[in-house]
């Protein structure tokens, strides 16, 4: 097993330095490469796949819900960014700007989409006309350009995937309906298909979206105890609709203003399944999700019918997502990748094993071997993904709930962010001022007002006045 | 039918104004609209899910032939643009050139991709080391960006969408082979998915990708006798290896370049299957291709019982792609729609269709009305796509033989473009000074050397000198 203590031995432990264990799982099981445009990333087989994957369960979700995909242009024409100042004054420090098309100069420069609210408001503006018009439920997959300082795969980079749903509606109340639909959508997909337990709420005004009457996220706890805002969606009510001029003529023959809503999810999301499920030998993906389920490793590859059982065996799990590894590596670094990849089970053939008729599965999750008679093994593979996939969706609600605390106090509120890491739950006045001093103080930040609210005292832990509400603080992604 | 007659009189006959007849198809069947920014459109609903066939179509095609999906940035820096001087020459007159992140100006300027290339081989610099590295056989699903002059929609954009493999071997033979194998799915897809028959053959040396050895094409002829170019294959030799120094160790120990492909299909593909298959009442799109293949439309709906069986014969066929029109339009305009977006195939079912047991099935393709029990339908339904697949196919390639005409002599060949439209076959004897003089006398541009070649006369159609190929020649889009 040398080969493999060597390769294990090439990432760092997360305990050690959690920032570079991600890097290094990031890199060494092939996700992303950087490219020589500092926070542009290239995406490697591994890494696309994963998004391709993302992709295929998230779009058939929307399918499900009315949602219908469109693509609109990457990029946007400098006056009409500026119609709703909320989203300039968000966005304009950010964005990179095209000057020239070939030799010429534009007349406009126009930006490189940061977001497509103003795009989408644009195109809707001729759309809708009439109440029959509405709603519209559209959604684009495209990657933006954000102009970021400091960049990470996955969790920040200047170009990054993702989807935006942008939709349009004859009333306030509907626009709310879909708004909270659609986190509804993203929470089920992350507990579902990704295994990730997360706190769904709203933002406060000061960590909402630019222009959104409302944001509401799902917030996801890694590894390491920090936050990851992993979806968001927005109620814009009918903001843009007056900045665009987006009005349609009701049932009743009045001419009024639409209501909007939108909401995203990003390749930020890998970096999630790679910080709630990794661990010291790389990663470890959930079976709904992983690109490849079932890794075939023959041993003593080179004896007479191990590989044609290897095979056969490939053969015999057709239903599920199965490669066999035919390189002419040794087992041991074999297991490595296999392992750093995070495929959720390996089964191991070798020359004993033929002759006994069995095979060993090992689970990636638990390290647990099983010792499988072949002609079993579909069955077993069979039963064995879906509980792959509920115990590490249990893990982490473990690791959530072990590492969500309480504080009454402001002293219980310092003490919880010095001894401990995770979210802490505290009671909150409503202001920004408490919001800005916490943030300054201890660097915290509110990272939602959960729909379910407890009661834990009733002041606010900052101020000390009446509280208003309980949230969700910890330091984030 | 004063409705259906009213939709259907809102788009030019094709033979009065094809041109005009395209735009009017692209509008009414709801697939684009215009953005306020030249050249750059909005892909609709209607329109993107054309796409989306088509890329869960080809993407199938190129996993069967080994291909992994991967994600490069969006933007070249220009020193990396610049290594490689027949590509600099080809697209730095069109190129959108990004200049500030935010309000800072850049140290150097980048420009939005117009093709890969460049990234391809910088990152290919890095990963390829051995001759254990390769082949890779990358391909990325993204847009791009070229500054055009005159644009149209899906055929000629500022903005398009596109797949580009960029593919790197240890040797020619094999980058060869690549090349061709990927010209031969485009080919394949064309014919079995989109029902388009189409030209195989290589770019002369003036018409080939800039900085290629050898560019292969796929070419189609639309309803009107002009040329489409559906697909690219090129092979790059070692020229961008050399520029971009991609070597590797190979198995004799000794440091080589590697040898380079890519090959590319684009949302153009869409302009050509409404040219070949669309006719005055709209598109007609090929079954396996379109979004929905069978749109129910009840007669009377209001009447009891008719709503209900309509959704009963809709879950009848379940394993077809199918829609209910339930709107409360007239049946007229609802048949006019469906033909306009050209739903395969269109079940009638009113109350004396009912009460008899019976449904009317109306083909888009030829407008033939087959009256089937209703019980019969899935199994009606199952043999009728294949063989609407079948005759699309059929119906195109005897366009495509019938315009296609063989020129012996300058006369022939000027007399063939006076009066006909489509191709002509004639002999030539390779100097690009004929293939310009062709091309300023008559319009008409090379558009292959046919992998079959005949050999119609021993002299240049142009310069009377021997030939020394048969090329088809033609108008293109």
């Amino acid at each position: 097993m040398a080969d493999k203590k060597k390769l294990v031995a090439e990432i760092t432990s997360m305990d050690e330095d959690f920032t570079q264990w991600y890097t290094d799982v990031v890199i060494k099981a092939g996700l992303i490469a950087y490219s020589n445009i500092k926070g542009f990333m290239v995406y490697k087989p591994a890494g696309y796949a994963l998004w391709e994957a993302v992709q295929k369960h998230l779009d058939a979700r929307f399918k499900a819900v009315g949602v219908e995909n469109v693509y609109l242009p990457m990029v946007i024409p400098e006056h009409l960014l500026n119609k709703e100042s909320d989203l300039v004054n968000g966005f304009a420090p950010e964005v990179a700007w095209v000057t020239h098309g070939g030799q010429e100069e534009l007349q406009e420069r126009i930006c490189v989409r940061p977001t497509s609210e103003t795009l989408f408001s644009d195109f809707y503006k001729d759309e809708v006309q009439s109440y029959r018009d509405l709603p519209k439920i559209y959604n684009q997959w495209c990657s933006v350009v954000r102009w970021e300082k400091e960049t990470r795969p996955f969790l920040r980079s200047r170009e990054f995937m993702w989807q935006e749903g942008h939709t349009v509606h004859a009333t306030m109340e509907e626009a709310e309906e879909r708004t909270e639909q659609m986190l509804n959508v993203y929470a089920d997909f992350c507990a579902e298909d990704l295994a990730i337990p997360t706190i769904k709420g709203q933002k406060t005004e000061k960590e909402k979206f630019a222009g959104a009457v409302a944001t509401y996220t799902i917030e996801a706890l890694m590894h390491d105890g920090r936050a990851l805002q992993s979806g968001t969606s927005h109620n814009f009510g009918s903001d843009f609709a007056q900045a665009y001029d987006i009005r349609f003529t009701d049932k009743d023959n009045k001419l009024k203003y639409a209501y909007q809503t939108s909401w995203g999810l990003s390749t930020r999301i890998i970096g999630a399944l790679i910080m709630v499920h990794g661990d010291n030998s790389g990663l470890v993906l959930p079976p709904r999700i992983a690109p490849t389920q079932v890794m075939i490793i023959p041993i003593q590859q080179r004896k007479a019918g191990v590989l044609d059982k290897a095979r056969e065996i490939a053969q015999m799990l057709g239903d599920f997502r199965v490669k066999v590894d035919e390189t002419d590596k040794s087992p041991g670094f074999k297991f490595a990748e296999q392992e750093m990849r995070g495929i959720p089970v390996r089964v191991e053939i070798g020359p004993r094993d033929i002759e006994a008729g069995t095979c060993v599965v090992v689970r990636r999750d638990t390290s647990e071997k099983i010792s499988c008679a072949i002609a079993d093994l579909p069955g077993k593979i069979a039963a064995l993904l879906p509980q792959i996939q509920k115990d590490m969706y249990d893990r982490a609600a473990k690791h959530l709930a072990e590492h969500t605390y309480s504080a009454a106090t402001p002293e219980e509120f310092k003490e919880a962010f010095k001894e401990t890491k995770g979210f802490v739950k505290a009671m909150w006045c409503g202001s920004r001022e408490c919001e800005e001093k916490i943030k300054e103080d201890m660097s915290v930040t509110s990272r939602c007002i959960p729909f379910e609210q407890e009661k834990l005292a009733d002041t606010c832990v900052c101020c000390g006045r009446p509280a208003t509400k309980m949230v969700y603080w910890g330091r984030a992604y």
